[in-house]
């Protein structure tokens, strides 16, 4: 009988899984399956309102997906193993047995998921950077608002009872795992990039009260964290034995799916926002403005240094929304590209600031805005988009560099996800302004097929990571060489843009809109009534005699 | 018999004249009449191409014009007196007779009136500035490439036989006086603002060969320059005896019409760019980054200082055309001004700095360029033409604290054109800006009545310009009232903007910029084939095995 692994890619508003042939590593089936509650923004599924800023989800909408897909793909099939990638950070408070307080509690808020982009637990973030520690050296001296830290922490301000009830604050994916294995075994990548956690010193301690008890030691990812339960090969019909490996970050799962398994690797996961990984076999500092670094928590027996940029395609999809050509977005899209890729480098005489959700790298500063300028009478709206395109691929040098200033080793730029394949002009213009060529693998379901090839190594159908890559991994990948002289023009204009982000007067005035946006609408205006009064003053503007 | 005045307005592509009742003051006519060969940009009427940045105007023209309209609305009729306001600096060779050399050498670009937007003597005016001069004390240390001097020297420099031939060398302005006249009587406004000349010490020498001879003495604005000769009292049917004003800059003839004829009055003339007008009854040192200032030049017994904004309407349409909503300009602009009334101050959460054109104040660099800083994704079009509005009113602020820092008294703010007239939006916002009420005079036809008054003044039929502009002036203003905590807000806002327009990392950034458009499509791209060749590249990316 022909055995198979299984790729599970829980997102943010549904889940998809692949299934694999062991031994041709073909994929032969995906299901996806969306949350039944999708994230939680406005209210309860019990209609309790919720504040600005929160996005909750719910536990046991993970297993209703897992169960769906696993059938769907699975069912009386020999399966060796499943691989997870989750998004993270989004931690949930449980019982000692793994039962989510949700379920017992579920007029509470603070008793569901805080998925990764809950922003309500941004001040409780800015307290614990005020506070510092050791434990920030590898990450950038800054905790973000959407880890773990920050998030446990809101709930044991906000509600001290929920916190009491809280035996066990564990990772989504983690939670996931522990309900298909039975074991609570945890990832060492959600620990160490989310949670602070150093194998040498633990989980940071005396940043929340009574924290490190309700967590747990983690694994390397790669490792097996148990086996598919009997009950669970009977929900679904699997047959096993099908080992089921230690969850991962789902930015970081895709890895070996697109051959990203050696040192010097550089991969750009361009999304919404974009991700940028950095392998190496040796532990160096993180450089100034990189995020964080683990070892075996992304791809075991290597360190993985992590960073990004807060927009990426959503700015994109920004402008062309903002000044649509065409009947819809595509037509937007497929025109701009088409227009803009006339041009040639510098062409367009616009240098653009990708800060539109704010800035991580180098400032972490959420508050920061993105900018356009040189615009002239001459500037138009295919070169304002170009700029943009432009500034996302500075703001990727921008990473290089600070990589390549710390002495770190590039061999290989690879850039994946579905704007990598849809925007071959972005990419091109990638390649000229790294002066690195760019590959990007051609795949599809790249982060499930990911987290299949960590079922393959947990389940020692393949020996490591290389092999798993071979084996289920793409096989192809569209190249795009860096012409020099493109190149050459391109770093007269980065040089530019570096200088502004570190400029203190943009900065400044930057912080100063974000400070008038922080006021809200009653310090900028009264209230309605005031904009209302200036409109009538407007309309009834006396007339007067000199 | 009645008797009139009339005011005549060169603009850049016809004249405008009105007949105004001498008794009452009534506008009772008014006719406009284009040029016939508007402005040469590509060629001579001959044929012959002109380079690019030049601008030409044939002085054949203006009489034509002069006596068309002349005719139209005078024919029969008793006239005072005429006052011409004029483009300058609007310059041309001719012989000692007043002869265009365009009459006698039309194949030769060099005979042609110079028009002031000519932007092809710039190239001599960077050689004036670094020589310098003690001339340059009431010029703000610069001459402009759109200067007398500056096109006088391109003359003599790139075809010395044309210079040689050119016996006198006058603005336009002056020269239709000279025609219908019969004397050549030159105005101080021209030769103080256009041709840096200082009563006490004349003109600049040494900086043209041979021009201070080629020059004349001039007149106090609101003198009479001579009557309107026999001849053209023939040919246009008008009976005199009809006195005839020295002529005044066009942007500066204004200012009686719209009652702006003492001390401390501050004013803007809105258009495509803006120029701004303080008058004083005492002389101060120049602030620095203001232009230009002179006695009798534009007003009689007032020194006027003289600045502006290189971008003014002209980038709002930009905008419209760039980012269009509704069917043609007209409905854009309503679309954008009543959505963008509905913002609060601050709101929009943008700033803008408005150097679509270059800057003037405080730079006098036409080569930096526009910005918008604050963009995130919940910027909108409607947003970023408020900011676009707010940043008008803080460059005019920007003027307004200079005069205020060097000690000026500004006793009121009055703005005028037909933009100040159809966009109450845009001037609320700039009531709320400067923190001051602006007026906007109700005036038809404001330049032609300010020309108009001159006539009245230089025949004695007024006493001086504060009578004249009581009798033909405006009589009704809307009043602007300023918000204090609009103001508020914006002071927070133009504190930022004004940082930004003296930070040296965005004006390189701008610079860089510039010089990359400097280096024209050959430095950028080495051929269209460079293009075509990227583009090919990227339709053929190489769909390689790893």
């Amino acid at each position: 009988m022909t055995r198979h692994v299984i790729g599970l890619d829980f997102g943010s508003a549904s889940a998809r899984g692949v299934l694999l042939e062991a031994d041709t590593g073909r994929q032969i089936a995906s299901h996806v399956h969306a949350y039944r509650h999708d994230t939680l923004t406005t209210g309860l599924p019990c209609g309790e309102p919720l504040a600005h800023g929160w996005a909750l989800q719910v536990a046991t909408d993970y297993t209703e997906a897992a169960e769906a897909i696993l059938s769907a793909i699975g069912r009386g099939r020999e399966v060796a193993g499943i691989g997870i990638g989750f998004t993270a950070s989004s931690p949930m408070p449980t019982l000692a047995d793994g039962t989510p307080l949700s379920v017992l509690h579920p007029e509470d808020p603070h008793a569901y998921v805080k998925l990764w982009k809950h922003g309500a637990a941004q001040g409780q973030a800015d307290r614990i950077n005020a506070t510092g520690g050791a434990f920030m050296d590898r990450f950038g001296g800054k905790v973000s608002g959407e880890w773990l830290l920050a998030k446990a922490a809101q709930i044991a301000e906000e509600s001290p009872e929920s916190w009491d009830r809280t035996e066990r604050f564990i990772e989504a994916g983690d939670w996931l795992v522990w309900q298909l294995t039975g074991h609570e075994v945890r990832s060492l990548g959600f620990a160490a990039y989310k949670a602070q956690y150093d194998p040498d010193t633990g989980y940071p301690d005396n940043v929340v009260p009574g924290l490190a008890t309700r967590l747990g030691r983690p694994e390397p990812v790669g490792n097996i964290a148990g086996h598919l339960s009997s009950e669970w090969l009977a929900r679904t019909g699997i047959i096993g034995p099908c080992a089921v490996a230690v969850a991962v970050i789902d930015s970081h799962v895709v890895l070996p799916a697109i051959g990203a398994v050696d040192h010097g690797c550089f991969v750009g996961a361009l999304g919404t926002s974009a991700v940028s990984l950095m392998l190496t076999d040796a532990y160096r500092p993180l450089p100034e403005g990189i995020e964080g670094t683990a070892h075996d928590g992304s791809i075991r027996g290597l360190w993985c240094y992590e960073a990004g940029q807060a927009s990426f395609g959503d700015m994109l999809s920004w402008f062309v929304n903002a000044f649509p050509r065409g009947a819809d977005r595509d037509e937007s899209f497929a025109h701009y590209n088409a227009a803009a890729g006339w041009l040639a480098p510098g062409e367009n005489r616009l240098l653009a600031l990708d800060w539109w959700n704010g800035n991580r790298v180098p400032h972490a500063n959420s508050a920061l805005s993105g900018l356009f300028v040189g615009l002239t009478h001459r500037s138009d709206p295919v070169g304002m988009y170009r700029a943009l395109l432009e500034s996302l691929c500075f703001g990727m040098r921008l990473m290089v560099e600070l990589y390549e200033a710390g002495g770190f080793e590039i061999n290989r730029v690879v850039m994946t996800s579905g704007l990598a394949a849809r925007n071959p002009l972005l990419i091109q213009i990638m390649a000229d302004v790294l002066g690195r060529d760019v590959e990007v693998p051609e795949i599809a379901n790249p982060t499930a097929v990911g987290a299949a090839i960590h079922g393959a190594v947990a389940s020692g159908l393949v020996a490591d990571f290389g092999e798993g890559a071979a084996r289920f991994g793409t096989t192809t990948a569209r190249r795009y060489r860096s012409d020099p002289g493109a190149h050459s023009v391109y770093t007269r204009l980065y040089r530019q843009y570096e200088a502004l982000t570190r400029d203190p007067v943009l900065i400044a005035a930057m912080t100063a809109l974000g400070d008038l946006a922080a006021t809200g609408p009653a310090g900028i205006r009264e209230s309605a009534e005031r904009v209302e009064d200036s409109r009538a003053r407007l309309q009834q503007i006396t007339l007067e005699a000199d």
